[in-house]
């Protein structure tokens, strides 16, 4: 059997994006790609099999996705999947992600994130596979003690909600993972703030309901889908007063992640890495609004509301490990990731219903 | 249906003293006692239906214990025993409890302990039981900032084991519940170190295997079961260079979780609260030595060696807010917990099983 990457949350944003890539670069031509998604996050049409971006993916490829329509707390499921392909790594991004309904629904939020992994990693044990890239966030840094954040930043101290404890808290179930058996390869990839779609404008971020976040809410404020974009908050300490991230392409992410199953061919690499995937740069929500207007000529109407819950005034990553490391650094501008944002808004109003 | 208490891990240590006070006093007479314990610590005789503390428990109180040998991980063996039983509310001790087997085993002590009590708790949303009683633990401190420990003491940090870390997960994942619901009541009880047994020497404590902690360790020795005491360091910074621990008789702690059951009776109580549960006096393995000599008439042989990682020089609970919140407050001294300990060992050489 060919070899297999097993990429959970492969029909999801970031995951199909790096599902993408994996089968875009002929240097993973050796690989079959597996994806299993329980389709919370990812539309299927009624009567098809596969997921709108995998089938998408496919087109443009011309390349096949084994596809399990399966939750990663199906034990029997996982079974039947590793069971089925030689799976040599697994990229984790299966997870629920909405800050802002993770406070709502702590305990579905912590079943489907660490449940879900802990049963993904009793399958990868049992079946010998023991390499893992891990869809992080930078949300475990809590509100930061200084900028820009580094991996040495301490993590798990002033946790807003359960999405951010529970890529926290499983971050160190991995860290104890690798502490219990060497044979243990992990690369935690800390995303900072992804936004963009791949360039054909296929494939994209598709929220379902209101967006909660800035990119997808300014573009379907561009495309007519909303009326007007919410501001929360312009009176932090940053250069214009509304908030500052770190806004980093999806193809650099999805890079990073190609990036980091390379790592795994070094013998000597094993253990747990924590790595930041983020441009270095911070922009603020006015100058997103300005850089998208100017990539979609379109005018965003947004008006100025209260700061929401949580939310802190700046962050920004320090990359240098993800460069000496995994030899990756971004190298999308912002006005790329807008460019990209709109091609794939304007050709999808409705996302993938469209 | 008369209301129920269910009791998790109702066949352990504490499990079984607690339903053995709840049982003996008349005030809680009302209550029928529902335990569900997968036996994982707690010892059957072939034949068998009920483990062996409950049926000692049984005959020592004249009263029914309704048992069910199934994991908290079993969801519709939960949902069987919630429709089976009016349950009113839960006491929550199911868990692996071993530190250093825990750094061994992660991924059991996780699912065990984390997925298990977040499988716990929605089979009681789903029947509608909100009370919960939490067997938390003082390892949730961490390196004591300051002593004695009070519950404002920061939670989490440098927490060196798997078992600790789920403890305090636990803990984090029941704040997010009570912020997410005002319907949940839940009190964690931070224990010290729990040691002693009931009065009348038939139920105690029964590790499997080397004990882990001192207490078992000592009169395992004293009744010539194990050759030596290793005590493990004594250059630590305390009175006479060994550890230092806030020992507390079980059933003062069981005590402890009857008061907490009947705070739920007062309206006004809500949310999430963390309550230590010691005696606020720290004893040295040296002195504890001592101690069990003079209960026992016996000499206990010891041996120093190596302190072991992740131990601490010393931690006492701050045990103000018990008795504030509680009513309650440890009444049993050192001298009695190794009297009682020793009545129970030495009427039980090989703890249930004799």
């Amino acid at each position: 059997m060919s070899p297999a990457i097993l990429v959970t949350g492969g029909a999801g944003y970031v995951g199909s994006h790096t599902v993408m890539t994996l089968l875009e670069r002929s240097d993973n031509s050796e690989y079959e790609i597996v994806v299993v998604d329980n389709l919370t996050n990812a539309y299927r049409s009624d009567g098809e099999k596969k997921p709108e971006p995998l089938k998408r993916i496919e087109e443009m490829t011309g390349k096949n996705i084994h596809f399990y329509d399966i939750d990663i707390r199906d034990k029997e499921g996982l079974n039947r999947i590793f069971s089925s392909h030689n799976i040599e790594c697994v990229i984790h991004f299966a997870a629920l992600k909405a800050v802002g309904e993770s406070v709502e629904k702590p305990l579905e939020y912590y079943q489907a994130n660490i449940s879900g992994t802990c049963t993904l990693f009793e399958a990868m044990r049992k079946y010998g596979v023991y390499k893992l890239v891990y869809s992080s966030s930078c949300t475990v840094y809590g509100e930061p003690e200084k900028l820009p954040l580094d991996e040495a930043h301490p993590t798990g101290r002033g946790l807003t909600s359960p999405y951010g404890k529970s890529k926290y808290f499983c971050e160190e179930i991995m860290k104890d993972l690798c502490r219990s058996d060497p044979k243990w390869m992990i690369i935690s990839l800390r995303y900072f703030n992804p936004v963009g779609a791949h360039k054909s404008g296929r494939i994209g971020e598709d929220p379902s309901g209101l967006p909660n976040n800035l990119m997808p809410f300014i573009s379907q404020v561009a495309v007519g889908r909303l009326k007007e974009l919410l501001v929360f908050g312009n009176d932090y300490p940053t250069i214009d007063g509304t908030g500052v991230r770190d806004y980093i392409h999806v193809q650099d992410l999805a890079e990073g992640h190609v990036k980091a199953i390379k790592l795994f061919k070094q013998t000597e690499f094993s253990g747990f890495h924590a790595v930041n995937l983020g441009t270095g740069t911070g922009y603020s929500v006015l100058q997103m609004i300005s850089a998208f207007e100017k990539a979609s000529g379109k005018k965003i109407p947004y008006k100025i509301v209260a700061r929401r819950a949580g939310d802190i005034a700046a962050n920004y990553a320090d990359v240098s490990l993800a460069h000496r490391l995994l030899g990756w650094r971004a190298t999308r501008t912002l006005d790329d990731m807008c460019r990209d944002t709109w091609a794939w808004q304007r050709a999808n109003p409705a996302g993938f219903r469209s």
